[in-house]
């Protein structure tokens, strides 16, 4: 992906330079490790993206944008344990590396650094509105992640699925922090409400399409590239776009089996395979890459609404990447 | 304990009233129980002592209050987890009651909310140095809890603690978090750095006094008053006060001895006696009530430092109560 602007190589840089202590090493060598393992660093990008958006300063966005990534992090090592995924990004996630106590400590710390990033934005009372309402954003954001990986939980119980309750789930567990992400950058950028309200909406279409391509990528990635096993999300009885669709095109008789595949005490490689295989046969694989597509094409138009700039085009040229991805 | 304000009653109330959602279910039901548990409020309670030393309005404060409580429940979930502790307060701890990811979950969001409590603060230009000095104490009591919890779990895995470290433990841990209450009630009272740096003092002495003390009650106590196993931290290897006055004080014999029981695979109720019997043999347990008492000493003379005043009084009673507990 080629951007107008190196906003990633900062946003690595300025990552590197979070004051990190020496000790204690149990502590803080984990909470490197995670912010060193990379990873597309998304989500910052669009909070500068959106300050850009919004005619605001990317580099007084950057400390929103840190506090965004590091709320990312500290939810994915977190949520690795709760899914007892052994590997991130290529690399033992921290519970498999070191223990589970370090991984939910190595996250609680990353939380609370995300919150000190905002501090810059409190120091004069002209800035107190905008300080307020970042601290808020992100207060929202957090809850309602936890809100979606709480259902996320409860719907990998249940054979019950319904789009309705699948796309709750999404809302929360992806679209919440990437629409913070934008507004944060908005917020930063003191731009009107309309503006932050098109890039909440916008932040929510990009969160389900991503969402829904890397359920679909479970499927059809090269594990080696994606980081992750193919299938992954079957083994664990994630309740996938996949699968809600499934159930939805399906017959009686292929509801019937993938219920009884997808809830196994011990499921098989073979069991995947014939999951995949009710995937393609009951169409679920294309109208998921259908409503990836119509996400998209959403968010290029919620886009489009911007005044022309620099990042509105690169905002577009990350959005094609994104959708072209295949990892 | 008899105090002249009915602090503990309003901040019950207010727990109370904390809007949590009703689903998903496995994400607020175990917060709400959490909250509902009871303990003894006595950080927020100091928050608002905090305040009214300052001559700051006590109804303002109860925000910031709730805040710390809230963190502080926050880390009893996590913690409990990390140290497999099966109770709490008498009743199944909520990895137990559910399980290790609802307890991660409910942590994280009662950290959220703690955050969220702050925002009232945030709401015009004037408060701005208030709300962004609360947040920031806030965050840095955080971070060096999760430092004294990372430590506590480094100590575990060594037998050669000193003092020193056991100390620098602690501070972490227990202190940092009743220093921040003591102080973000002075900070919501504008009070001066002056009365800020006494309280911080303060909560200093009132943490290590409240932190030996349970290691005393750990060996001492009423399990079933305590709500904990007696000899709980002997089991779980923790090293206390106990432990490391315990080395300090015996002979070499002793010293071997009392790093061997700590340090078994399986340790039984006998051994656990023994290492009792060491702690009285090696005047272990009389040298650590007098530790106590010293802090709490110390407490007393930085509380008689402020005017006189029935926030003063209070506070007295408050920290005398903690000194004759038995639980």
């Amino acid at each position: 992906m080629k951007l107008v602007g190196n906003y990633t190589e900062r946003i690595e840089e300025r990552l590197k330079q979070i004051p990190f202590k020496s000790k204690p090493v149990s502590l803080y060598e984990p909470c490197r490790y995670v912010l060193e393992g990379g990873g597309k660093r998304f989500r910052p990008l669009l909070t500068l993206l959106g300050a850009g958006l919004c005619s605001g300063d990317l580099d007084e966005a950057m400390p929103a944008a840190l506090s965004v990534e590091l709320i990312h992090n500290f939810t994915l090592v977190h949520d690795d344990i709760m899914d007892g995924a052994d590997s991130r990004r290529g690399r033992p996630s921290v519970h498999k590396k070191w223990d589970m106590p370090t991984a939910i400590l190595a996250g609680d710390l990353l939380y609370a650094e995300a919150f000190a990033r905002l501090s810059v934005y409190g120091g004069d009372s002209a800035s107190s509105p905008r300080y307020s309402r970042l601290n808020q954003t992100l207060i929202h954001a957090i809850r309602t992640v936890c809100e979606g990986q709480a259902l996320d939980m409860e719907l990998e119980k249940t054979g019950d699925v319904t789009l309705e309750s699948y796309l709750d789930m999404i809302s929360g567990k992806t679209s919440a922090l990437i629409s913070a992400a934008l507004v944060m950058g908005a917020i930063v950028a003191s731009a009107s409400d309309d503006q932050i309200d098109l890039l909440e909406r916008l932040g929510n279409r990009i969160g389900l399409a991503f969402q829904m391509q890397d359920d679909l990528l479970d499927v059809t990635a090269d594990p080696e590239k994606f980081g992750k096993m193919r299938g992954g999300d079957i083994m664990e009885g994630k309740k996938t776009c996949l699968y809600v669709l499934a159930r939805q095109r399906g017959s009686e008789a292929q509801r019937v089996e993938l219920h009884k595949k997808v809830h196994l005490q011990q499921i098989t490689e073979k069991d995947v395979d014939q999951v995949i295989g009710l995937y393609e046969e009951t169409g679920a694989l294309d109208a998921a890459a259908e409503r990836v597509e119509q996400c998209y094409r959403q968010a290029v138009e919620l886009t489009e609404q911007f005044d022309d700039s620099v990042y509105k085009e690169d905002l577009l040229t990350l959005l094609n990447f994104l959708h072209n991805r295949d990892y």
